[in-house]
């Protein structure tokens, strides 16, 4: 058998781009980008281009609420500006999604302050990097928390992690210089879960922050 | 404790908008879509909208060859117009992504035909919903094939499993009526593997169609 000559093409240049363009996000390797590109091609112009809009519309109206950097379209956040809500309690979350996650919950009436990550210097992240001095000052200065309101506790609702708990003590700290309270979120065994099964860390939690009945 | 009131809330119209798009992709599920959607609101303005562009340039710019059905921005794509391919041979394939590996290996200078799918009736995928007309069209009249050369041999490259046969043994006898050569990719051990991995499938493969050396 002869072995036929040929040369190596590659796929028309819109198409590598959008490829190169999916496999640059999280999660998404090169076959994965391939395969959505092809999905695209495939599917409807109007689907297609509703996500392209989808796209444009996210940058061109979110923004970070200047009180609790919350992601809003309004300014301040619906949240903030909800005469409902108890402002003199701020819960203190990592990400939007941690707020979305509690709110669902339906237990919590106060008002919320976002992070947008946690403390991690060796990847650069210092506090300059999340919203700690937006914090400080809505904690200091009741004419930048919602609605006047004087911020009176704070609840810290990091990840019940070494880098959340890193994270938590450094404001605990910087907290200490206002008179407020400071609190976190309760630890201990997950309710539904089975004591067999509870790691060493959270039978710990359980058995030092034991709750009298 | 007293249960706080509370009601919930939803992401800003255009992040759920973006999330619901996100996650009508194939393998993007719910939280997938989520984390997308905070990177994509977290990334420079550019990159975000590098990618809606993207998306947008690939719906405009691409299109089917009206020959090959492969995924072209020219017309006809650049492989059916290439006076240094055998035009005479055509490479049948499912999909642009199986010709692109064939391509990279360099083995193959004649044209291709990308079907753009497989038979699956029960999905509802007869021949019209894929490009076997146009297969037909051109291996019956060398005006409809790349520069108009007579076809001589179509080989058939469908994936070698179920379905695959299948559709090949109807390609197969829908080409019986023209007085062509119909051949398909050769199988056996694929090199570098061990016959003591291998699948009873594919050593029957190797065994009935041994090659004389």
């Amino acid at each position: 058998m002869t072995r036929m000559q040929g040369r190596s093409r590659s796929y028309p240049d819109s198409v590598t781009q959008l490829i190169d363009q999916l496999s640059s996000l999280p999660g998404i390797g090169k076959r994965s980008a391939e395969r959505l590109t092809f999905y695209l091609l495939k599917s409807s112009t109007e689907q297609a281009l509703g996500l392209a809009s989808a796209i444009e519309a996210v940058k061109r109206e979110i923004r970070h609420c200047s009180i609790c950097s919350n992601l809003t379209e309004a300014e301040p956040c619906s949240i903030c500006s909800d005469p409902g809500r108890d402002a003199s309690k701020v819960l203190l979350v990592e990400q939007p999604r941690d707020l979305m996650t509690l709110e669902e919950t339906g237990m919590y009436s106060g008002v919320y302050h976002v992070l947008l990550g946690r403390l991690d210097p060796l990847d650069g992240i210092g506090p300059d990097s999340l919203s700690v001095r937006e914090l400080l000052r809505r904690v200091e200065d009741p004419s930048h928390n919602c609605r006047g309101v004087k911020v009176e506790e704070v609840i810290l609702g990091l990840n019940p992690d070494m880098d959340g708990d890193t994270t938590s003590l450094y404001l605990w700290e910087q907290l200490q210089k206002s008179d407020i309270k400071v609190t976190r979120l309760a630890r201990g065994l997950p309710t539904g879960s089975q004591i067999e099964y509870a790691n060493s860390a959270v039978l710990a939690d359980a058995i030092s922050q034991r709750q009298s009945l």
